[in-house]
């Protein structure tokens, strides 16, 4: 090779490794989504979605989606417990259960968050909401909104009042892929879900997400938004909702850091052919129950596979816990320490480090107790590291892209899942740059 | 210049980059240690100190040190409430309070933490006291041994032992500065803080840490030695410690993280010409109070100054909360959100995600109350961003060393302050790969 084009290469060399340095070059996609994409999701009856460009914060993308529902239409929702939430979860709060008979709307937009705006946040609110209600002819009361994005800045609601017409032009029962694009944010890739149960009839249940940085969800998270044709009331609708958040979304975490605008909407069409849902015991119910919970799981791991910066996936499995409170306070301890993610991200089975977290979770604990697992590798037990282990088999798993880490405390049977993400330096360089 | 020495060139640059890639060129010492370097220590009469090499871990440092105290002298603790707490600090919290006629002494090694090592762990305590309390002629129940470093492997406590003739030889009153650097670990520069009162006669106080990852003390932290020659009994020094640990490294976090193994010892060799001290109110007790307060607070700020690949040394300020509880938990939210660290990192006067981990801090606010300071520069006001606000302004200040973010929750009078440091790729590099 001359010396000429050793020149350039070596030239080259450097301007990657300069970008990789400044974290320029971060993957698009998330390694850990999901192969094949954006599922095919099937259609709702009384669901029609659209997603256009307003411009609200970013240009040449989709950024505000609107989604219509049939009257009738039930919806329930989780919202984020942040004392410092935003205009638009405050608002849906109280807009909550109220009649169903004229329909639903729901309207949200990325790029800007709406969140600590002051009298002017509410203001908003009330334009988007009011002028949605005026174009597609749904009480005020049943127009359900969200922002997200960066908090603090005025929220430009004529860029969104200005393009109502075009999103209701724009709606159609299959657009509800553009719709889970256009409320993405820092995310690399569309989060969509579906499942179909037969509950004495065929129910379908679709969903869309959005979230990949400040996720410890405390009540709710991110921006969810579910829709089944189900046949159930507003309140057996709510409950099952509720009880599932707790195993799901309050189960994951990035950063540990909770969002002002965390929501969660789910709306029943009663469409179906399947029969009314009224007992969460019975055949249909539980089965409605179960696919319920399986498309907010997949959701939930969802947005932790594209939480900032991440290259693992991890379940934080814990059993043998007293409590179920205990439990999870364990699960989510080892889930958020910065020390076990980091330990992750340099494929280090640094199980020390799970110990510490336990320790500090608050949680009843005796060391001597405790046994810690890697995938299927028993690496501690009796408060000290099996004889058996080996460091390298754990470091072995380590290099897997879905890790296990499993806990027994062997005080009880209660038990508790957490997911989580690596720590990696792609976190810090996408957080320290977010704005600028 | 020629071709080859271009080549030569752009091979160092590249060499240099891909060292910087693997974190292999990080700062030899946090550019926030003290200037002028470790302190120049007062001997404390009834205290000597040595230092020497075991080779428990690392190699061609000194990584024991050995406090010997004179007959009389208190000894007051605080420990980390860890449930996984390791064995040197339950053998710590037993031996608080017994007599100390026959004087005292405290052993500590870095590099083994001796954590999760179960029986074994309590039999290397049991050796090393045992031995020390051979060596020196003092009741094992009053020898205090700690161990920092890697969590879960067997403590080679024969290393120690064989050199504690070695250590005996080298004890002297001016050997501290030696004994700070034994027990440092990940740390850039051995931390020293002392003060001389004036309590109807002259008292000296002096201290080491050390400390730099794993750091969110819970009820004391790292490991901490403080030496005064006050006469005092345990009692009033024990209830002085207790009362300054909550206002000064309670109030630091590094990572969010809780150590195993925090450790703080405070010993009063009774030897000073001032008059015992009996009453905390007294002209001479608060005297005291204070210049111990002094010295706590100087060595808890050193142990965030050489924070795992800090840069910016942070004061977290709350005012204006309904209880002192509520400030604490609202400026320990934000000393310890990762999207605030990480803006920190950025130079980025990101002040949404001040009122996100307000919000998320389960501390009672109002959002249209709080206000929010950067420095001098005032923010926010009445739920939103002050009309005056340039957010030019703001990103100077981000561009300093020492930081102060100031919030004013607008409810009350209870105050509370917290100190933190940023979050930079530093501190990922330093622990995904701190094993290896």
């Amino acid at each position: 090779m001359g010396k000429s084009k050793k020149i350039k290469k070596l030239k080259k060399k450097l301007l990657k490794l300069r970008k990789e340095i400044k974290g320029k070059s971060g993957p698009l996609i998330s390694p850990l989504a999901p192969k094949g994409g954006f599922p095919d999701l099937p259609e709702i009856n009384g669901a029609e979605f659209a997603a256009v460009e307003a411009g609200v914060r970013y240009s040449g993308r989709k950024d505000i989606m609107l989604a219509k529902l049939a009257p009738g239409t039930a919806i329930a929702g989780v919202f984020t417990r942040s004392a410092t939430r935003a205009a638009p979860v405050l608002d849906c709060e109280a807009k909550l259960g109220g009649d169903s008979g004229a329909g639903a709307a729901i309207i949200v937009n990325s790029g800007n968050a709406n969140a600590f705006t002051g009298t002017n946040g509410k203001k908003s609110v009330e334009a988007i909401t009011g002028a949605v209600s005026s174009v597609l002819g749904i009480p005020q009361t049943r127009i359900f909104s969200a922002s997200t994005g960066v908090i603090g800045e005025p929220l430009p609601h004529e860029r969104i009042v200005n393009k109502l017409q075009e999103l209701k032009a724009a709606l159609s029962a299959a657009s509800i892929q553009s719709a889970a694009q256009a409320i993405m944010t820092t995310d690399t890739f569309a989060k969509g879900s579906f499942t179909e149960v037969d509950a004495e009839g065929p129910i379908r249940i679709v969903g869309i997400a959005k979230g990949s940085g400040m996720i410890a969800p405390d009540m709710a998270t991110m921006l969810v938004y579910i829709f089944t044709d189900a046949q159930i009331s507003q309140t057996l609708l709510q409950q099952m909702l509720s009880d599932l958040t707790r195993k799901t979304f309050n189960c994951i975490t990035v950063d540990s850091d909770t969002s002002t605008s965390d929501t969660l909407i789910l709306a029943a069409t009663q469409k179906s052919s399947a029969p009314e849902i009224t007992d969460i015991d019975s055949a249909a119910g539980s089965a409605f129950y179960d696919a319920l919970h399986k498309v907010m799981l997949d959701l939930a791991h969802q947005v932790v596979r594209d939480g900032e910066g991440a290259t693992k996936f991890v379940e934080v499995r814990v059993a043998g816990a007293e409590t179920e409170a205990d439990a999870h306070k364990i699960a989510m301890a080892i889930a958020n320490s910065p020390l076990v993610k980091t330990a992750i991200a340099g494929e280090d089975p640094n199980w020390g480090r799970v110990v510490m977290a336990v320790g500090k979770s608050g949680a009843k604990a005796d060391r001597d107790k405790l046994s810690i697992r890697f995938g299927d590798i028993l690496v501690a037990e009796n408060g000290w590291v099996s004889p058996d282990y080996r460091e390298e088999d754990a470091a072995e798993h380590m290099k897997g892209q879905n890790l296990l880490i499993a806990v027994d405390m062997g005080l009880g049977s209660a038990e508790s899942t957490a997911w989580t993400c690596d720590l990696t330096n792609r976190y810090i360089e996408i957080n320290a740059d977010y704005r600028s």
